[in-house]
């Protein structure tokens, strides 16, 4: 991928935007974030006001991580297949939302540490690995494997934008994926194990410690080679985490924008941003997790989520849950009137 | 209206609700507040799963206070018929909202100082009275007009009910309404007009100072009749949120959930649930507002809000805008897998 500096949403429609906004019947301000957000995808779309979003997209990647064996979850592994298949069958919590909400739901066995060949080709055909290295241990993947996780990210979201897509979501599922998360964070970012480590799906005392000296060994190991994004994707990412991070560079380098989940695609996202920086004026943050390494994450993009409703179950919930703050916001600027319109003229 | 204690939604279904929620197939407590506000709804619906919410009404009440004439307000009172005639039109803020999200909205002329026969009958014809008195200076309303008003809520709350309501809203919209509420909730929870103060639709330095002193004289006014909700209202209020007062009341009553919109519902809803002991259990709070007063007022009902996104627009834009999250509590109880359904059998 070139590192050129990815150019923000148009400043000059941003300026329309909040121009309208401002010419509302309603008082300065007043609309609070929901009029700021309306303003910025108009921005995105380039257009005023902002044209109804009716074709969402989130792609949940699935994968497995090394760290899961070594007493970082609450879960086992095997989770992880159960509930791609669960996705499959429409019958997960992002199912449910996504339903409710209007947005489509693919799943993506990028990594899963498990044979899902029954399932179909759109699921599993482009699986790159099974599982990735136990990163406090050993490198998650090989260079090569990391390229090749972002340009499948980079290929999906070019798929999802010549189809008509006008806001991407990314999820991820895999157990194990916060510790990685967390890693990558730290690594990008500079902060020691003890400031990123949360609880993950529900982690007691114990496994809390044993993750956070997970995180502490990965960091160890990876010293020297965190400036080179991609370096930090082979030592400490994942094959699901990578090809995340590859889609979020490239929805920004084609203008198209996302709203982020949880922790797992905020930490893609500081990764995405290093590697190409400019691309977080493409991103939105849903929901602010529970996962201390996702506020560091945040702060350093300059990102606030819209929710902050203490989910914690990944897969792309959060912003499947915050898509009607920005139906919300298109709303108000395409359909408020103007004080001009009901002014006694 | 009788005093009697309302009683909570059904405690033995929210357990099953809550029972359900603990068997879906996601991690405990990962849903967060989206997994509570469905184990709630099913509770007020007396159903597990909850139902759908196809039937939402938000019923926006419109009033002019006196104090609007004395410096407490940045718009004149003129805007208050302007609005309900842009309500009218579907074009004002909540309108779009409430279009966007799948709402019916109706505007009632409760108390507007201006003549707006020409509407449709059914916003006006149950106009109460125009304006309302000057709350530092004089009563609101007679002891018959706070009365008479509470039935009017009331009625229209049981109206709906009748109708197939599944959830109700208020909003209220009238220059001045911020300070009558700031009184309302001072009065009702003992507090010096300080604490309760905002800066409503945008008044500056000198204006908040001004509205202080209005409460601060209003509250000195109504000193000894504090203990009487319905004194309160005559004393403080106004028609309008006299009206929203019995609304909520009465739709606690008939075991009918609400969203509560910002400072005006939530204030009325403290006087509501004084009136009414046990009403706040069938309420959750939209949107946190930028009034303090709403801050002392949520805190007394024990609400947090499920939206803070600096919106101050009134009109019951913060509930209709928070109502997606109660979708996505109804989504994942109805739609998503239990884990015992995907485990291998």
């Amino acid at each position: 991928m070139d590192q050129t500096r990815i150019a923000p949403p148009s400043p000059a429609v941003h300026a329309q935007a909040l121009e309208r906004l401002a010419g509302l019947a309603t008082p300065a301000g007043a609309l609070g974030r929901v009029g700021e957000v309306g303003a910025w995808l108009a921005a995105a779309q380039g257009e005023v006001p902002p044209r109804p979003l009716t074709d969402v997209r989130l792609v949940v990647l699935a994968g497995d991580h090394g760290v899961a064996a070594h007493g970082v979850s609450a879960y086992p592994s095997a989770v992880t297949e159960a509930m791609v298949r669960t996705i499959v069958a429409g019958r997960a919590g992002v199912s449910a939302l996504a339903a409710a909400h209007g947005v489509d739901v693919t799943v993506l066995d990028v990594a899963v540490d498990a044979d899902l060949s029954d399932l179909p080709a759109a699921v599993t055909a482009r699986k790159l690995r099974r599982g990735s290295g136990a990163i406090h241990l050993e490198d998650a993947l090989t260079r090569d494997e990391a390229e090749r996780s972002l340009a499948l990210g980079a290929e999906l979201a070019g798929e999802l934008v010549d189809d008509g897509a006008q806001l991407l979501m990314t999820g991820d599922l895999g157990i194990g994926n916060t510790t990685v998360a967390a890693a990558l964070v730290a690594a990008t970012l500079g902060l020691p194990a003890d400031e990123v480590t949360g609880r993950g799906t529900g982690i007691d005392d114990d496994g809390w410690a044993r993750k956070r000296d997970v995180v502490a060994a990965a960091l160890v190991r990876a010293e020297g080679r965190t400036s080179d994004p991609v370096e930090v994707l082979t030592a400490l990412g994942s094959a699901d985490l990578a090809t995340a991070t590859g889609f979020l560079v490239e929805a920004s380098r084609r203008g198209v924008p996302v709203l982020l989940d949880g922790l797992m695609s905020v930490a893609c996202a500081v990764v995405a941003q290093a590697m190409a920086p400019g691309a977080a004026a493409w991103w939105l943050a849903g929901h602010r997790s529970t996962e201390p390494a996702q506020e560091h994450a945040l702060k350093s993009l300059g990102l606030e989520p819209l929710l902050d409703l203490g989910m914690r179950l990944g897969e792309g919930s959060g912003a499947v849950a915050a898509l009607p703050v920005l139906r919300s916001g298109i709303a108000v600027l395409r359909d408020v009137a103007l004080l001009s319109e009901i002014l006694p003229g």
